[in-house]
């Protein structure tokens, strides 16, 4: 099961366009907050279909029915999260777009709630989570690579950089520092990563 | 327990200097094979003191008082790996000793006994796991630091360059391709990473 498909398997029984924000919408809202409390405090290996239903106040057969397992619930989470309308700042030069956007992962990797570091340990038990993970993470460098169209067209950077290149040489250090290394970086490590890779984009680094 | 208490404790009661390479290091070799065998072919779910024990064909009770229990296996697996005399290619190029390190790291995240990947998602599951993985890659980047003054010898790249930011920039689009977003990239990434790292450091990234 893809995120999309669970995306799809709920519209249709909710039909939001009938019902915009009825209950269904207030049920998911409700399983999927009960999903994300339950992994930041107690962890995957907690995580159970029960736990959330009694945390959500929604019936078990509702959450059994609507999202089947726990791979499901996760991977829904993450189909929520994509489906925002986040976009990159627009801040007029590739380092401080760069740096904007390496803030807010390192905001994620570090902050008070660690739902990500959380969705990125149960990747790595659970198929559907890796799945919904990966297909989470390309939308988000998809839609990151507007960075280096902009950089492109002022002319900063070769007309032949490889945006993907250039946006994980940005990104990478943080995930490798603070989720894989788990060293206690500042956020100067943000700032650091992202001039770095601005300084290579320039020199040419990253050019298919 | 850190990995350096194992292997005191394990040298204590081996006394190396007396019996080298006897029974008890034997032991050890037969429960370390078994640990990483267990991980790579059932995962950290199915590792266990008795898995292990049985697979070995060493006593339980052996197991048990040298190892005490699962994360102290972890924490020995990666505490021998780091005791070995691992060394960077001394190629004379700043981008050639780098791609040597990459091949290695690319060969180690994608090769037929992944267990690397293995021990990383045990890190997500047990704290001394986490720790003698953190560990052992501190003494990986250490060692890998005379690549960066072999180049500021040469007068390859700046001698304020930071050694560890520029083997970060060039290490971490591996790890996090092949272990977090889980693409099926080809060993030009290792390439790519540090060529575009090298160019990065020329270009007068990392300086502190």
């Amino acid at each position: 099961m893809s995120p999309q498909r669970v995306e799809t398997d709920f519209s249709d029984e909710a039909r939001p366009a009938r019902r915009p924000g009825g209950r269904s919408a207030e049920v998911r809202r409700r399983v999927l907050d009960a999903v994300r409390a339950e992994l930041v405090e107690h962890g995957y290996d907690a995580l159970s279909m029960d736990a959330v239903a009694d945390r959500s106040a929604v019936h078990r057969t509702t959450v059994y029915r609507r999202w089947r397992d726990v791979g499901g619930l996760l991977a829904d989470v993450l189909a929520e999260a994509a489906g925002d309308e986040w976009r990159p700042s627009d801040t007029g030069s590739l380092d401080d777009d760069l740096i904007a956007v390496n803030r807010e992962v390192y905001a994620a990797l570090t902050g008070d709630s660690p739902i990500t570091t959380a969705l990125i340990a149960a990747s790595f038990r659970s198929e559907q989570a890796a799945d919904a993970l990966r297909v989470f993470w390309a939308d988000r460098y998809d839609r990151c690579a507007v960075i280096v169209r902009r950089a492109i067209e002022r002319g900063e950077i070769s007309a032949r950089t490889d945006a993907r290149r250039l946006l994980i040489a940005a990104t990478a250090p943080l995930y490798h520092e603070l989720v894989l290394l788990r060293t206690a970086a500042g956020v100067r490590l943000a700032d650091h990563a992202a001039r770095d890779a601005a300084t290579a984009a320039r020199a040419g680094a990253f050019e298919a």
